[in-house]
């Protein structure tokens, strides 16, 4: 814990200050496409064993960065661990996706809902942080994450994923006050356990609003962003980091700010609204064009994203060549701008490996680059 | 054929002209939620026999004009009629959506692809044309439609549905010159087919670009947006109508424009580059605030949208109360604006009809309130 970091280019970024190339990370770096990850998650016989056995879930945040120069771990762990903790029996059936036992259908359901205790039900995502951070050993910063309440939301009613939003939106429409007593349930619980994962370690948080993109113009607003507002007005947004003297010796400890980054997937028109609710960053997916995100955001948040994962089932060669045209057309973050390179969404579990170092080495290369020319031209 | 509109409220909508009120029809108004169209689908035997029988096909078209005062009919047919008229083999698997028996995944498929002649392959489509604007006897005009050259790719190389387009995408960024080669050969059949179907009496037409807004911004651009405006380029916009005398009588024909809706589910972010491909209307679906689209948009073209489907499992005063707020954000529709209220996707089989008629109601009646109040306001 005591460590201090040898890169934080993704703190930085995040932060709006100046770095040497633009950090990169992929949402899902740990995960199917590795080799060494299916092995470990077949030794733990499943996934949700693998999320909740700290030495394992330590294991797979730490592979990709073995194979890779990510700029940034972040905690292997499912976005559906606070629903599951709040007692509704999360299961993975066969070749399908996360499922709930005991869905939130009606009335009854929504009153018995409480947030967990993180220190209790939730004690085997901090002490994989934990586990996390000491084997890191400063390499990059760990972020933590949770879904948002409105993602949480939508699968705790449904039971599971949904097509249509059908029963979450029925709710919605029909009983908004039960629906709102759910996402301000979800609103302290995710703060709460976000704040537990920055005690533990976090040194940056992400949201994942993965669902938010499903809402209507309005209800957007109203129930996805709100309760987000919500989250971080009640985080502890600054941790106690090492001090270096200027020979690199750790001098004391001294409050550094943990960045927040905000992801709703399929949220490109409400940037403007995001970026008014207190986040360090802002997530966007494929479909933004980021010299206009910017242009939308100004100074107010940094950006994060937004390379189609699909990008990836290509040579190596036009994986580079789509790589620039994302960096390029987010541009040199100079003015107090700030790009951090990821993927739209997460990274399909059949990618070729050789495409993400395809990747990143071209991330690297070129945003220098572009620091390059960006100086050579201000000297002119 | 020579029958006169009785209503026209839809197609002057379109035109940006002034309307009593604001015109309503519903994507996917003929299906599953009736009762009557499942008994006319049991007798058909199947979902493809229906749309192949032009009498069946009548039938279930007119079957929400019985129920509802919609403002326009929508030829009943399938999004992928045209790849299968190439020789593909769709079925509909039980339970599944649709399905080719031969997907087009290399070169040699690709260069297979021809577009197919809508008055062989395709003539059960413009039967059903002809067979609906007769029955329909001018009640209100009769839209004709088909997909994307880009949402076609997508089911024609994935062989149906897909969650992530991996297969599509592949192509695209591996292989840009095989699916550029088939979005020509498709942007060339929509072209006829919708040609054909103009001549069969269809008095306006509708481009469903279903998977437009799974691309990134510039691929949308070029692989969905580009083959759009050759299909708009190709078409025959003007067709004869029946001229009236002041007393009602026809007395000769006269050219009326065929208007044209481009709907890219998910391309909110792209409304000023669908403006500018020459369509009269642009679909929006509900992520949209409509006073904002119509900022964007200007005079260009008029805006159709965008209830979520999901408000219909409301009870009828929040129906009405949601079909309120779209109006209102939309506004007034004067200065050369239009609209056309739809939802924002296809209407889910579980609507329960009544909260159509409430819906109907609400537009119908909220739209003439909005009219009356803007005409005592400006003569003040």
């Amino acid at each position: 814990m005591n460590t201090p970091l040898a890169n934080d280019t993704f703190l930085r970024a995040l932060r709006r200050e100046p770095t040497a190339y633009t950090p990169i990370w992929l949402m899902r770096q740990a995960g199917r496409y590795l080799p060494e990850y299916n092995a470990t998650r077949a030794r733990a016989g499943s996934f949700l064993a693998l999320c909740k056995t700290p030495e394992l879930a330590c294991e797979v945040t730490l592979q990709p960065l073995e194979r890779f120069p990510l700029d940034a771990a972040i905690l292997f762990s499912d976005i559906l661990t606070v629903p599951d903790a709040m007692g509704l029996g999360l299961y993975f059936a066969e070749g399908e996706g996360p499922r709930f036992e005991r869905p939130v259908r009606d009335e009854a359901a929504v009153m018995r809902l409480a947030a967990p205790d993180p220190a209790a039900e939730l004690r085997y995502v901090t002490d994989a942080v934990r586990t996390i951070r000491a084997v890191l050993a400063g390499r990059v910063p760990l972020i933590g994450f949770s879904g948002s309440p409105w993602t949480l939301a939508c699968y705790m009613v449904e039971g599971g994923g949904s097509a249509d939003f059908r029963q979450v939106k029925t709710m919605l429409y029909r009983r908004p006050d039960l629906l709102a007593r759910i996402l301000e349930v979800n609103a302290d619980a995710v703060a709460a356990y976000l704040n537990a994962q920055v005690e533990a370690g976090a040194q940056a948080l992400m949201i994942f609003d993965s669902w938010g993109g499903a809402l209507a113009d309005g209800a957007y607003q109203q129930f996805s962003l709100a309760p987000m507002r919500r989250v971080l007005a009640a985080l502890a947004r600054e941790r106690d980091e090492p001090l270096l003297d200027a020979a690199g010796r750790i001098v004391g400890t001294h409050k550094v700010r943990v960045p927040v980054i905000v992801f709703t997937k399929g949220g490109g028109l409400w940037l403007e609204d995001i970026a008014g609710i207190g986040c360090d960053a802002i997530g966007v997916d494929w479909t933004v064009n980021l010299a206009r995100a910017r242009e939308r955001v100004g100074d107010r948040c940094a950006i994060q994203g937004n390379l189609d994962p699909m990008v990836l089932m290509a040579e190596p060669a036009q994986v580079r060549a789509e790589a620039v045209k994302v960096l390029d057309s987010f541009g040199a973050p100079r003015g107090g701008a700030g790009h951090v390179f990821n993927l739209g969404h997460g990274i399909s579990q059949f990618t070729p490996p050789e495409s993400v170092a395809a990747l990143v080495e071209a991330v690297h290369d070129h945003s220098r680059r572009q620091r390059r020319n960006e100086a050579s031209a201000s000297s002119l």
